[in-house]
Order: C-alpha cells, then structure tokens, then sequence
C-alpha cells in the first residue's frame, strides 16, 4: 500500500479549505528542465503515482494558467481511485480549479474537450471576457479582482463549492500567491535525484520579494523510493 | 557522534582530486535569502557544524569570488578539529581555494589578514594583475585560462598542491562549471525547513543551459536532525 493512502488531515480553520501543495524539484530546486514542464522530465512514473495518490485525498486540485497551458488535462485521479473516494465521503474526481487573470485558454485541449466534471475557472472581469464561448458552456466561472483576495476565494470554495481539502499543484507564480497571503498549511515535496542548473528554469516558489519570514516548518514524515525522496511539511504562521 | 564523522570517498580517478560539493538550500531550492549570502539565513548552527565536520575529510575547500566577496572567511575547521586530521595524514587546516576571474578581492578581509594556511588564488592574467599586492604577498597564485580548463586544474591541485579530495562550496556559477565539466563525484545537500521564494534568490547551480543529463545520481544516505534533512548523493557520469 502507498505510504500517502491513509493521510490525515487536521482541520486548521473553519472558515476555509485545508490547504496543501505538492510539487516535484530537482536537488538544485527547479520544477522544470530546459523551461519544459512535461511530465516525467523531473519525477519519476512513481512519482506520478504519488501526485494521484495525493489528490485522491482532496475535494479539489488547483492550478494556475500557466501551468495547464504547458498540461491542458483535467487534475483528476485514475478511475482505480473512484469508488475509494465515494467511499470516503469525497465526489468521485476532485474539482479542477484553474486560476487565471487572462482567461486565455485553449478550448480544444482534454480539459475543456472531455472533462470528467466540469472545471471551476476563477478569473477576472477582464478574463471572463477572454474565455471562449465553448469554455464558457462547459466550466464553472467565478470572477475575483485582478488581485485575488484569496482568503475570499477559499471563503467561497468552502461556502458555495463545499471544498474543504485543496490541493495546489503550482506553478511557481501560484504557490508564492497563497504563502504570500500565508495560507498553505502543507506542503509535499518530492525531491528528485536530478539536477537541471539551467538559470531560466523555475523553482517551486517565485515572486518579487522574499516571503514572510515568520512561520515554523516542520517535517512530518520522510520516504524513500529508489532514489527519490517524499517529504510532507507542515507549516504553521505565526 | 557527528553522522559525517566517519565519511569514506572511494578514488574515483587516479588522474584528480576527489570532488564534492556541499550547499544548504531551502524546500524551494533557493541559497540566498533577499540577495545575501549570511550564515544562518537558510541552514541552522547544527548545518554550520556539519559543514565543519564535511571540511575536516577534505584536503582543501573551494569557493568562488562572488561566495567570497560575501563571507570573506577562509574556508578551514575549527582548531578542534585539527589533531584529528592530522592523525588521518591530513594537513591541520584544508588548503583554501578561490576561484576568481577578476582578482577583485578585499585585501582587508579575514582571509588575507589573518589566514592559518596561505590561500590559493586561481585566476586569470587579468585577474593578477587586478591582484592587490599584499595579497600577492600572502597568497600562493595559479594563472590559467579565461575558461578555466577544470580537468587541468584539478590535475595541478593533485600533482603541484597534494589535493586528494576537493570540496566545492559553491556559489552557484562555480557549482555549474564544475556538474558541466562532468566533474563532481558526489553532493552533499543540507535540505532547511525554509521557504525564500524570491525569484532573484540564487539557487544551488546556475548557468546558462540545462546540465548534461547522461548521469546517475545516487542517494547515499538520509540524516534528519530536528526538521534539517543531510543527504548525500553520488553522481555517476555515463
């Protein structure tokens, strides 16, 4: 059995999700090799199998534009994780969530063409207008301001989607976003046995300034697989 | 016990030095913490300590002129550490070795004031002249190419200078010239329960394109002490 199957999770806050990350970087801490994000060019296929074993746990997969303009596929799980899922109270795939400010997306790529459920698109005024009109019959939308506040958004997540587990899959951009407003309270990383050294290549965390510097991070559990490393974070704000 | 306290480094190549490197970097791969390069700021005192018992293997350590610039420090261990070193057929003090196109140094720091041992420049032409002269006077220098031919390097550190076993602390352009020449044998990486998130952070090796990827990296072993990680890694150039 894969060590992340039977994870808990402790409620943090009430008024919204549990918040986890999950990325995969090299020892020299990049999420990409030659600016690529293809699967498999940093983690291995056990790897993979983690990220689903992963989101198997969570009402809903986020990811930024970016990121599913390089991956246009629907964040779900492997049907094998289905009827584990509905078993635990959790809707057989979990919600894709796609935060983007442009709104340009390419209609006729898996995740709008044949999505397991429909994806929630969190965008801007501006974005919504960008959105092409088969995305628009197919997705759910909700419009923020061009800043998300995103304590606002995961108040509307838990309140009108009933998300109380969220998993962030990046990219970089993302992942500073929600430290920056100091949410994530997990954060799993796989380290993988590479390394890139390209200086245009992306690392988990990216943004203009250095984060808050006051939380505590602790490492709650370490495996190893091959040569690849699983580590899980806890990360408390002060 | 120190876990590093009985390393062994099987010879690799009878030609040069055995070659290490050792950085400390955050989950989101970064070196430097808003721009700067303080003790401290990423590992904790017991990472320091680690790197002190990680020198006292090596006959010399080697850093670059940016590393330098920013800790003017000469690279050796502890007086503590020097009886055992010199029982294991060691110098007291490992050699200091720095890495410098420029010759742009500070005479009036630490490392030409007041060094145990007399530090060895690499440079350029250019860079010796750039030299300041009390620190040609305490220094012993080697004058090669602009792009220093690495392999030719390590052989005079091995034939002229006795360096059995090289370790590289960085930064991050000397750690590339190094993984690009195929030359590193192992790494040792200190993993801090940090997150920097700057995007003008360095991270662990930077250049200008991806590294050869015909490599084999191997993890040699995992410490964890409090939420530090120390891992080693072997690196098999194919």
């Amino acid at each position: 059995m894969h060590f992340y199957h039977n994870l808990e999770f402790k409620p943090i806050d009430q008024n919204r999700p549990f918040l986890a990350i999950n990325m995969v970087a090299s020892l020299d801490g990049k999420v990409t090799s030659g600016g690529a994000l293809k699967p498999g060019s940093i983690g291995s296929s056990f790897d993979r199998q983690t990220m689903n074993v992963l989101r198997s746990h969570f009402d809903a997969v986020l990811a930024g534009g970016n990121t599913i303009r390089q991956h246009p596929y629907y964040l779900g799980v492997p049907s094998e994780f289905e009827a584990w899922r509905v078993q635990n109270g959790l809707k057989a795939q979990p919600l894709t969530i796609l935060l983007t400010r442009t709104g340009k997306l390419n209609p006729e790529t898996p995740l709008f063409t044949n999505p397991p459920r429909p994806p929630l698109i969190v965008t801007t005024k501006e974005g919504a207008l960008n959105l092409h009109p088969s995305i628009r019959d197919i997705a759910m939308i909700e419009i923020g301001e061009k800043d998300q506040d995103l304590k606002k958004l995961l108040q509307v997540l838990l309140s009108k989607h009933k998300i109380n587990k969220l998993l962030i899959e990046g990219g970089p951009s993302i992942n500073y976003q929600f430290l920056q407003a100091r949410l994530p309270d997990e954060v799993f990383l796989t380290l993988a046995p590479k390394l890139i050294g390209a200086t245009s290549d992306l690392t988990l965390v990216m943004g203009d300034s250095v984060l808050p510097k006051n939380n505590k991070i602790t490492l709650i559990s370490s495996f190893q697989q091959a040569d690849e490393l699983f580590l899980r974070y806890k990360i408390e704000w002060l």
